[in-house]
């Protein structure tokens, strides 16, 4: 039997998935898991993600970056926000980071009791199917959505991991089946296709009209991000 | 500006949408709302949801037919269980009912605060379509889902009532979008579609190949259904 594959389509939606023994997998496409990616690809040595605002404040007198945001904007006293364009290798080379935002960050917290937990977005997407596939464990992606609600751009994304993992693992899920449709609906054109996404149209009037497209720049920054004593680290 | 439609896609989700003032339009297409409309359409005189089997039961002493499910089986000393197949004119003309089911009626407790609470499935959708055109007010579809999970039926169900309401209505919602694309995938044949549902599935193992085909045959029973002093009648 291969071991299956199942999508937590909101964190609301964690408590009726056993996820123990599972690789569980953090989905924030906009942005947190793209900007994680991003920042350790260009070299960033680890980025501890913190739950608050005050705890991320609480490191910046030592030697770490603080970094997120609050609502889609950086939050006040940070040194970044949550875009993946501000993780240069210039600033970001040989730092710890902590990392918090409204919803990414949470997950990683909700999902200790994983076996394993990793991080996914479009810029990583490769690499982490390659690893999936060999490690032959039962899957969970877990998508962070906004505010606890069912997002597009997670669950699109949720199902682009699901179909290259349809020879290697199973599944009896209906929102597998959903986001396998999103997929087929969505692969001519995903970034247009993700337009449609509430989450786009908040950057719209925040007058951030380049993020969407950034992170949805398949394999950019490919990297395996593994969550080990309590730091996202490249791996 | 026009009123609003949202979908609220699981039981456990239904927290994040505020349904005061709004009409909500229960949705557990695999059975009970099918059912319900079912029963009414052939002429039950009031179902009386309750959410559980011993409550049920606690009505057998008087004149009621008690009905219902667990776990996709008749509940053990019911009268009926919870296919629409079982409420015909000859049997359930004139009488009231009581109803416990394992995701459908608790949805109705749960929408107490609503402005109106409606009932909808395939069998009434073109009447209560038009009903909610009519009365102009925000809508809010909520699926009752399998056991607290997003599932297929429920969320396809809900895509073609937005889809019907998109020019009395509007939206900045994923669920919305979400919902609108599987109608996409499905309309051609949504009977066939649906066959992916793990509801199907388990349909199946329960030796059960018709109620799908059954609850799937649109505008078969064209009742406006209403939640009103604790009852459902037909409006």
């Amino acid at each position: 039997m291969k071991p299956t594959v199942e999508i937590v389509l909101s964190p609301l939606l964690l408590p009726l998935t056993d996820i123990k023994g599972k690789v569980v997998v953090i989905i924030d496409i906009l942005r947190a898991t793209s900007t994680i990616c991003a920042a350790l690809d260009n070299g960033a040595k680890s980025i501890t993600p913190v739950i608050s605002v005050e705890e991320a404040l609480s490191y910046q007198s030592g030697s770490y970056l603080v970094a997120g945001e609050r609502n889609g904007e950086k939050a006040e006293g940070f040194d970044f926000g949550n875009s993946p364009l501000e993780y240069s290798r210039e600033v970001i080379e040989g730092k710890d980071v902590v990392l918090t935002t409204t919803n990414g960050t949470k997950c990683i917290h909700a999902a200790k009791d994983a076996d394993e937990i990793l991080i996914g977005s479009f810029f990583n997407l490769s690499v982490l199917v390659d690893y999936l596939q060999a490690s032959n464990k039962p899957v969970v992606l877990f998508c962070a959505g906004w505010k606890n609600q069912v997002n597009l751009e997670d669950t699109l994304y949720a199902g682009y991991i699901t179909q290259a993992l349809s020879n290697s693992h199973e599944w009896e899920s209906d929102p597998v089946e959903m986001a396998l449709d999103l997929v087929e609906k969505a692969k001519k054109d995903p970034t247009h296709y993700l337009t449609r996404a509430s989450h786009a149209k908040r950057f719209k009037r925040l007058g951030n009209n380049i993020d969407l497209g950034v992170c949805m720049e398949f394999n950019a920054h490919p990297v395996l991000v593994k969550y080990h004593n309590n730091k996202l680290v490249s791996a």
